[in-house]
């Protein structure tokens, strides 16, 4: 059964259904609190009734600077959207980690941003080294994974598109609301990670409704994939894709093929025009809401719920 | 005028000439050595006479993790290279900085790659913290750059142009050999930039060759750029980007434009396949030289020698 984990500025708490209690840590950083389970563990099987939750301010339970990389392409239903047809090379980039934000922070729309979109993500938190060349096996991934955070991988579409190379697109600040809870798993909560349903709603409208199993590289693939060229250390984070129904959707094919003989500053122009038509981009004052869970409860990342607004 | 440092597994030196004195600083990471320059000038000015560089073992003088951020297309001469017509975004992307080696050490080809390039590039090491929306003229950039380095944004081109995304292609370890000298400025030395000549040659036979006049985005507007969404840290590095002479060239405008209507799996393999009689890429046993200097010699960061190898 995993253990949901709450950071606050007071420091670390354990969640038993409504009410949290602290754990007795010395941890600041979520690599320090992964090394100091043991207190973790305490807190969760302590008599103290705790505090309510509600009472409590969530910070992000993943500490930066760390690193954070994203696939993507990884849902089916996602490369639909896309456009994707065929195979598609797993592939990965990365997030500024000062992108890293609260589960109920706003998210800054920068004034020059006007295709703002959601990326409801499953969130893998390092507990281990993965040095380069590491071959992780499904069953080593309790190994190599502590825990599972919710993510919203928010990209501005306008920069993402234009620039090709989705760097800056994703990595303004408020761009990786992260949160509430760091679900720390059993090894035996690995077997239940394609029962995980990730959910993301926009006032209240649901726009993303997908399971793991729609997913196209597995969380022990990606991680020997990745480790084919880079290393990992615990508190990392790596964003494994969002599924479809994103605000973004790919032209048609044939739209597509005959733009691709525009040069790319009129193709852009016509594509973003056509896109100014389309209502479900994010604006100021929305309200985004996403879950993950498994239908049973035994894995639960908690509610995100942030605003959007723009920037001073 | 600059003070050129190097690093080796004993600590850091003040270069002088063909001859190198120890700084004496409990400093280890690139970071602490610029908070401890003083150290450095005291070395700079000492009356020993100290080891022929000659005699030591160079490591990257940018010590490792640290953010590594790299502008893309960012002279005139490789955007031709490229087949980029108009106006071109300025773009960053990520490497990990895992891929940082010595100026002296191999570059591992993995195995699974083809096509292997180079691009020499000049390194900014950062000084200070570069907040979220700072704007750096000009006269601010010696606040901010504390000094410059020699690399190589070694490319793994069949794996960047298929992913489409730079990240893994550019990040293999040994992909981005740094050094000799971290070669710390005066803020009068900033005025020369434009007067730095980049080389790289290929067994002996020059490949890239042209000063920082050939620059489309300067390092001043390259840091308010990259201010627009990411925070720097001392001891950061980033790469300006690469002039023309790459082994890459693009295909020609008509074949591309045509090209674009096929499947990209199948345009691909037909790109690749010409690439394949291309000569210019790099192959094992390959030495690549490089060094970066203005013609007077005030700014000199040293010769860089990797020859390349098979993975194991």
């Amino acid at each position: 059964m995993s253990t949901n984990v709450l950071r606050t500025t007071d420091g670390w708490w354990a969640v038993r259904g409504e009410r949290a209690v602290r754990v007795e840590t010395k941890a600041v950083t979520t690599a320090e609190l992964l090394a100091d389970r043991d207190a973790v563990r305490e807190a969760a099987a302590s008599a103290g009734s705790g505090t309510p939750v509600a009472d409590l301010v969530a910070l992000p339970p993943v500490t930066t600077p760390c690193r954070v990389v994203a696939q993507m392409v990884n849902y089916r239903s996602h490369a639909k959207d896309s456009g994707f047809t065929g195979d598609i090379p797993a592939t990965f980039f990365r997030k500024a980690s000062g992108s890293v934000s609260g589960p109920h922070e706003e998210i800054v729309r920068p004034a020059h941003v006007k295709f703002l979109d959601y990326e409801v993500e499953l969130g893998l938190v390092m507990g281990a080294p993965l040095p380069v060349g590491t071959v992780v096996e499904e069953r080593d991934l309790p190994r190599y994974v502590a825990g599972l955070v919710l993510t919203n991988d928010v990209s501005a579409r306008d920069v993402q598109l234009t620039k090709t190379q989705f760097y800056e697109s994703k990595s303004y600040p408020t761009f990786t609301p992260t949160g509430p809870y760091l679900a720390l798993l059993e090894p035996e909560d690995f077997a239940h990670l394609l029962d995980l349903r990730l959910r993301l709603s926009v006032n209240g409208v649901p726009r993303q409704d997908r399971t793991l199993a729609d997913m196209i590289v597995r969380p022990a693939q990606a991680l020997t994939l990745l480790a084919r060229f880079q290393t990992l250390d615990p508190g990392d984070l790596l964003l494994t894709g969002t599924p479809g129904g994103t605000a973004l959707k790919a032209p048609l094919k044939p739209i597509a093929k005959i733009s691709a003989l525009l040069p790319p500053s009129v193709r852009w122009k016509a594509f973003f025009k056509g896109q100014a038509r389309n209502p479900r981009y994010l604006r100021d004052g929305d309200l985004v809401t996403a879950t993950i869970a498994t239908g049973d409860g035994r894995i639960d990342l908690g509610e995100q719920r942030t605003s959007v607004t723009g920037a001073p």
